[in-house]
């Protein structure tokens, strides 16, 4: 890939945020192996992905603690260590001096007025980095899940209704539609509204513009997705899958809130219908637990049925590092999406379902077929010239 | 497929067996679903493979225990249902009329002499039975693990070894020699010596013989073999993954012996390196605990390393029925070798890996992938005609 | 202890009655041991306790299912082994006959008649058997959670209420007062209201009657009353317990509803604040898995802080059979308040805490401590004479 | 208790001595809470033990790595918080300054001479501090097991084979033999020898000294010797017990080999016959796994039988820090021994068999039992003098 690529992070201080911002620059600096870098893979890599020494991060959020003070915490609980921190301070700064205020749906303005305004934050973040394709990633919290306006049926009508006073978009969308109208390619790494919505996918497509989402699969779902084809390829029958998600930090805390929790619970339950064809009995929770930080522990039992009805069980406890685990995505996801945009690739991208909950663009959800199918866009990506006409 | 189709069971009045036996008359009844039954999945039985109906049974075996009295004992063990025994009783009485004396290596005649006897048995199956195909599947107790003779360097020293009063060949081997000898293929469901030396696999190809093993994958490894992707796709690094199996049963008594044990724990121990392309630390371990009776209970513990040197774990406990769980699949294989003779398939089949701890015949591990070999491989016979010249 | 003693069963057809039913005719057969039966180790029995050949079983049930039936649909679920319930068709016949309609407060009488035919059943039982002792024991599901009628905060009250025409007592306590009116002393196994209420305490204390109660303690609470004095004696300090409950059968139903659910959530809950002397955070749930049967499977995640500061967990499963664990409970119960009404303990006997997960009459809560105080109890009732004056 | 204390650890550059001497010196400058320090129990604390601030470091090793790098490596290794161990830089370098030269079976001089040569350590050291007592707790590396030496058999043996040239004591027993020569009682934190032979304890008993032990309990033990009363008391039948210990770190390399596991599984395995009164199927495994550091990760799969004869099981997960663990009990007994020593105990004291998984002293397994034999314990030692006669 040919130029420098921007990294638009919506939610730029907060822990995944801060997480890619100084893996970016520790990957850059050679102060950490490529662990966790799906697009490092050879298979993977041979797309033409823009390096991690060309990327350059900015974004939007809504809280103030600079991305330093952030670093620093996250040494404390254990995410990021000291070494690196310390060495990537003067990219930190670098990208905290290219945060700008965000919206949280609060802002008294026309939500018309505040996608020009966010989108010109855009624009003004590319022209003063002359930056080749800038890609924008939503990694902020989940917001609560709320019927969708009927003004998100199409672009006309959302058009339209933007012009009025009242809020028609949640947050997610209004930054894919600013995203969009400037002419960047958008990634949900979240189970938000952003473009699931008609309106937000003719506007992409309008744009000739390619999209990522929805929802990271960094844990549960990720295993899940791994698991569930044992089951249906060896014929037998799931009976019942029970899961309990504890989880500590920012994201913990959001999810408490049973209207969050919902839109998030609703993602990560699609895999077993879609990998085992039918309807299993899936009682499913999150449970806000403050001590465990930025750590998750995930608890899921399946109870299945084998030959002549004999009944056995699988249990798997999963311990994870949220933000560990979802940062060197986001950076994939960038790269990722930096080239299908400049191989000219629109809308959904469905061979990027392997890193989400609830792919955009495919029905596939089982994990090894989506590998399967990242590396075939790979390794096609990767026959296509840098830059082309 | 054409023609009535034999199952020759090494081990035949064994667990395994016995479920095999009850659960295809269960399955040819109408009594039972097939579930746990991968050759009845669409994807799979495209591939014109024998009914259920077609199956029938025979087998050597050691012991005397017939086989009602076998299938009484694992409906005290909650293995079979009631109903079901008492449903197929004409079959299992069919079925022990089948069964003659087997070989454990302490019989005083020449190997020469007891693989004329065994292939002799093989082949009045055959005549009197009128059978189209008939496929010898080693479903016997795990054998010590020795170092192989040298004779069974290459076929032409191995015919005159056997000659010789001394024994050269471990009993599994034996009967892979008696089978390929009668013209005849052969499935080692066992991680024993059988097929795995260069004479056995000469004898298969001379005879062009399609043959497959070994060792069937039906708990701790077939999970490992889905859950080793994930950490390698995305790029994640296992740094150490320990397992515990815990046994009852017939099975969990022989493996107390730690030469038995030997040989599955190797087999067990190759899915790791071959997918994570690096050797983990791997700590492994099969413990005899006879109250656990047929069921077996494995629990790993994988701990990894994620973005910027995290270190992050994933556990599970497996809690299977093993007879429950291999029955089916033995149908799988019988049925599937079977239509791999019909269609002129010679040597070991790596097609069928998905079923296996240690493949014979490919190098691939992943379970996804298998099943993908194994599906691909099904179209594909799907399109031959049955019967073909 | 001398003469027959009656245990009058509420909810005498469920799984907990039927199983406590044929197990007391096993072990009075000598069909089993007395696995379960803490009232059989030498320390308890020490206490002069009836034996089991000495019960007399009868009760109440508003639905229909007959003993015979339900204890094979037992058999069917892996809860009693067919050989028992063949051997004591005679006592499960016995008991049949015994059990009368009950009352589950859709009655359209008031309930002061309601109270005297439910009295009149228990007296009728006692005169007919010529009993000893009767002893009252609540094992029906668990009733929704409902703040309390006014009129039970005091005796006087509540014998005014109760010739008015509304109900004023949920059904566990209605059963309650039929017994302590009648005479004879209540065992509440389940988190229903039952005695907890002044006016019922009240009316136990007037007629010089013991009690025990609530809850059972089987599963889940059983061991984290085990393992939370593990924490407060080594000042480990506990950061959050959660827990998870996947329940099958009929209890799994009923608590499906969240206001039954919630009586028992929160008698769950008591245990670890009383050990560790602080809240600590503590999610909770009760899912209803049909396909686990009479089934539970719990899994609890203890996050815990050592020395400086350092994190540490514990995680446990329990796999355990509902009415297995309950059924023995229930005798041991049974026979431990009629020993406590001859030897004349009056009021909730705190000494009977052992079998609760939220013990009446003592604040102990720490499952060591607990059986400590069974056992000084027993040595205690075993120097006094049988029947004293 | 009057005066300073000394604290003598064998094995002083070791982790769990580094952790111990931070953290005792983290709680006199109040920069850490007493989380995990049994004797800050108000219950034990009542005994008048000394301080905190009253204990005074020194000890004996083999290696040369300094504490503060010690302290360094455990920081990064997640067990030590770095601001603790800012902070107490001076109390790591005093402690350093009083590390001797230590003894493991190497030395060329007669063990005689050892041994005086270590018991003049214990004297100077207590002498230049003006110690009112002197514990020595030895926290080296698990010995291998070997058969004892027979001269071991009696006191007045060992001292004429003393005299010889041949090594007749382990280290550990040789560093007891100087302690109590010199007059100050013993502490044995791990399963080597030790105090494990008759002459030695006669050597105790002649120098009127108390002494505790052996091997901490601290993990896998700790549960199951909280878990197993639950069965025996619930007179539920245990069928087999499976544990297995993933440890890396020092403890983990040192017990890959299988004559120091040895020593370690047998104490590890006292627990259950004791607790349960008859044997179990055991199974019980250590290994090693590099990459957990300081961490221990041990699953334990128990099998038990309940009523009529239902199967049923309980799991647990540890995962803890193994010197967090150790540290503030090694303190904690200091100053138990230390005020044992005041009140003129002599022997083996069972009261302080809570702390170990092979207690000296006393029969009792049972983990509640030991607290309260604990606690008893202290409200004696409360009730004498400080510094009696």
């Amino acid at each position: 890939m040919t130029g420098r690529v921007g990294v638009w992070l919506v939610g730029a201080r907060g822990s995944v945020a801060t997480s890619a911002v100084c893996g970016a620059a520790a990957l850059r600096a050679g102060l950490a192996a490529p662990v966790g870098c799906v697009s490092e893979l050879p298979d993977i890599a041979r797309a033409r992905l823009p390096s991690y020494a060309e990327l350059v991060f900015g974004g939007h959020d809504v809280t103030g603690c600079p991305l330093d003070k952030r670093a620093e915490q996250l040494v404390e609980g254990g995410v990021l260590p000291r070494s690196v921190v310390t060495g990537v301070r003067a990219d930190l700064r670098a990208a905290e001096a290219e945060i700008r205020p965000g919206y949280d749906g609060t802002d008294g303005a026309s939500q018309r007025a505040v996608a020009a305004a966010l989108a010109a934050d855009l624009r003004d973040f590319a022209a003063r980095h002359a930056l080749a394709r800038l890609v924008v990633v939503n990694v902020a919290a989940t917001e609560r899940r709320l019927d969708p306006h009927p003004a998100t049926g199409s672009l006309d009508a959302l058009e339209s209704a933007l012009d009025g006073a009242a809020a028609v978009l949640p947050p997610s969308a209004l930054y894919a539609y600013a995203a969009f109208s400037a002419g960047f390619p958008f990634v949900d790494f979240t189970p938000s509204a952003a473009v699931g919505s008609p309106a937000l996918a003719q506007l992409a497509a309008a744009r000739r513009l390619p999209w990522a989402g929805n929802d990271g699969k960094t844990g549960e779902t990720l295993i899940k997705s791994a698991l569930a084809p044992v089951f249906a390829d060896r014929a037998l029958r799931v009976r019942s899958w029970a899961g309990t998600n504890l989880l500590g930090g920012g994201d913990g805390a959001n999810l408490a809130d049973p209207a969050a929790a919902a839109a998030k619970l609703a993602s990560k339950s699609r895999v077993l219908s879609s990998v085992l064809g039918e309807q299993v009995v899936e009682p499913l929770h999150i449970d806000y637990v403050p001590d465990l930080g930025d750590w998750k522990t995930a608890w899921d039992h399946v109870s299945f049925e084998g030959f002549l009805g004999v009944r056995m069980s699988l249990q798997f406890t999963w311990q994870g590092c949220d933000s560990a685990l979802a940062a060197p995505l986001v950076l994939d996801l960038a790269r990722l999406v930096a080239r299908a945009h400049e191989i000219g690739e629109v809308g959904p991208v469905g061979a990027f379902g392997f890193f989400f909950k609830d792919p955009a663009g495919t029905a596939e959800q089982r994990l090894a077929a989506q590998y399967e199918a990242l590396r075939g866009w790979a390794a096609r990506a990767g026959t296509l010239p840098e830059d082309p006409p």
